[in-house]
């Protein structure tokens, strides 16, 4: 569902057609309308800093927010820019090969920064020091010291910070999360989540711990912002088996994880992840993500949508989920017309933590609380 | 798939419509043939011990095994024998409150032994001390001692002992292991599997530890042992987390269980359980297993099937499985007319192994060798 690798930069595969259609599950459910689109109060200044990964989330939700501009882009691969540049968004905008130099010549209010994962850290905190909020790929940090170093600097210089977990915005998981706070399925008590990815092509800084940081922080982040956000739930420990089967050449990089969970509440959940979904499947990814209350299951399977069944419920496919929401046009909507954020950062910086603690599990062989 | 607390005593609820139709995928796949009924060289005088549980997998079979008699049966509850006894393989059997009265009045060959799980031990120890071969209900035992204690005991007395882990008798699962061993999918580096299961009424001696072991070592031996037959990978490292949310009356025994192993090529894999199966489905248990390898991914869930996807093949659901055997008739068959089993001796001391360490993990709040 979420490409880790989209075939074109700026095309979002996670968004699918919207729908204004009510959405209704036995029981009308009230909708918290998500923003398509968004004005400003004045024009925004968008830098974009690293020009792998999922920049096509903040490119694609352009044509509804007017007034932001884009005006200027970093990568150190000019064929990167160039290829951002042909679309619309980013044809005039001033094109660098060092984001340093981007960051002192440039006039700017908002950083967009994707790129690889062991130098988000350090941009994020350059812009911090120079008062520019940020919307940064995932995870934000790939060692939970330089996570704690974020924190502090976001935290003096009052800056607004988002990060790329856009799942919660999709009408799949709103309405799971709708169901467990209608009490339909009762408390939760298990939780389970995949996610199967197609390896793809795969950049030699993913081979490298020190510039990748790991599979578990890179995808789970979605999977466990997902848990919570779904569910209700806190987590509090974890552990972790990783590793890599086959395909030497990716060195460092696993493709195959195992993680559970304990919940809060007593319940336990558990997360498997890989890397080994075949290049001909029909979608990128089979996301799955199951909650089992005391009085019901909900359930999202990639190939099947939503379904439900509790005590009272026989088994039925959601037909109608609520319309998907962007994190970006979100963000902008919170930072600049004083609205309420769907992520806040405090879940953020929450889910980098269970995601770190999720890997050093692994890498130390033993129970961490979280 | 697999009733923990079957309708009908003697009703077996796993097996399907036997089908003998040659089991295509792509290219024609040798079938193993799997006896449907034995005949054996002599009477054998079958005793059976302890009423409640999977008896149905021993009864039902018998229409296929005219050699086998049951000559007595015993239970606490006189209540069961009396439901037992309107079986017609049951109709004849004297009947017994003490199972230590039954052993020393009849003339026996065999005992079958379901009952609960906190006295299973010291019946098959006290079989093994009169020669009688058991089959038993699982598990063998609730403590890694008294699972020692078996095995010295059925290795000094040579009897043969068996236990009703039968998933792997099914043509879902000879499927699944047959298309591993084809090579199709490659190298497995990812298992992950589900059980959820209704939970019905529970007897008193589930809600305690002593006499019912926990529900992983109760449930999880189906899916260990589908792992390891299914993959051909061993397990070698195991942690656990479980817990019971809810249901306070269910006591000390667990509803939701989450567990990770690793395996011996380096690969991950992940097990989560629960007993949050609403009453309403329209099956007792949703089992799931999935195999994710090098080359491609095969899975098996309750409401699809067996489907398969590679690099080389389109995502398709198998058409035919191969016929289902049933395990007591392979262990007659084996037992009697020295015929190779399709379920070691060796095997069932693995799983029983696993599944206590994958319990005591949770316990001892540490990630185990196994």
């Amino acid at each position: 569902m979420v490409s880790s690798q989209p075939p074109a930069l700026w095309q979002n595969r996670r968004m699918h057609p919207i729908s204004r259609r009510r959405w209704i599950t036995g029981a009308a459910l009230a909708t918290r309308a998500l923003a398509q689109s968004v004005r400003l109060p004045r024009k925004v200044r968008l830098g974009m800093i690293g020009l792998e990964g999922h920049i096509g989330e903040i490119l694609h939700p352009l044509d509804g927010a007017p007034d932001v501009e884009i005006v200027a882009i970093q990568d150190r691969e000019p064929s990167r820019m160039k290829d951002v540049a042909r679309n619309k968004h980013a044809s005039a905008a001033r094109q660098y090969g060092d984001w340093r130099e981007l960051l002192d010549r440039e006039k700017l209010d908002m950083i967009a920064t994707c790129g690889t994962n062991g130098e988000r850290a350090e941009i994020i905190m350059a812009c911090a020091e120079r008062k520019l909020h940020v919307v940064a790929e995932k995870p934000l940090a790939i060692t939970l010291g330089d996570l704690a170093r974020i924190k502090k600097a976001v935290a003096q210089s009052g800056i607004r910070l988002s990060m790329l977990i856009s799942m919660r915005f999709e009408g799949a998981f709103r309405a799971m999360k709708q169901i467990v706070d209608s009490g339909e399925i009762g408390e939760v008590a298990q939780i389970s989540a995949q996610k199967s990815y197609k390896l793809g092509e795969r950049a030699e800084w993913m081979r490298h711990r020190d510039t990748f940081g790991g599979t578990i922080p890179y995808i789970a982040v979605h999977l466990v912002d997902l848990m919570r956000f779904t569910s209700g739930r806190e987590l509090v420990e974890a552990v972790s088996f990783q590793g890599r089967v086959g395909y030497p050449y990716l060195q460092d990089m696993e493709n195959t994880t195992a993680t559970i969970f304990r919940l809060d509440n007593g319940g336990t959940a558990a997360l498997h992840m890989d890397y080994l979904r075949p290049e001909i499947a029909p979608t990128w990814g089979d996301d799955r993500l199951r909650l089992a209350g005391t009085q019901g299951i909900v359930e999202y399977q990639e190939a099947i949508g939503v379904s439900l069944m509790t005590n009272k419920k026989t088994p039925m496919t959601i037909p109608d989920l609520p319309p998907s929401g962007s994190l970006f046009i979100d963000f902008l909507d919170s930072t600049y017309n004083a609205r309420s954020s769907g992520l806040t950062l405090e879940d953020i910086y929450r889910v980098n933590e269970i995601v770190l603690a999720a890997r050093d599990s692994a890498d130390h062989k033993r129970i961490l609380n979280i």
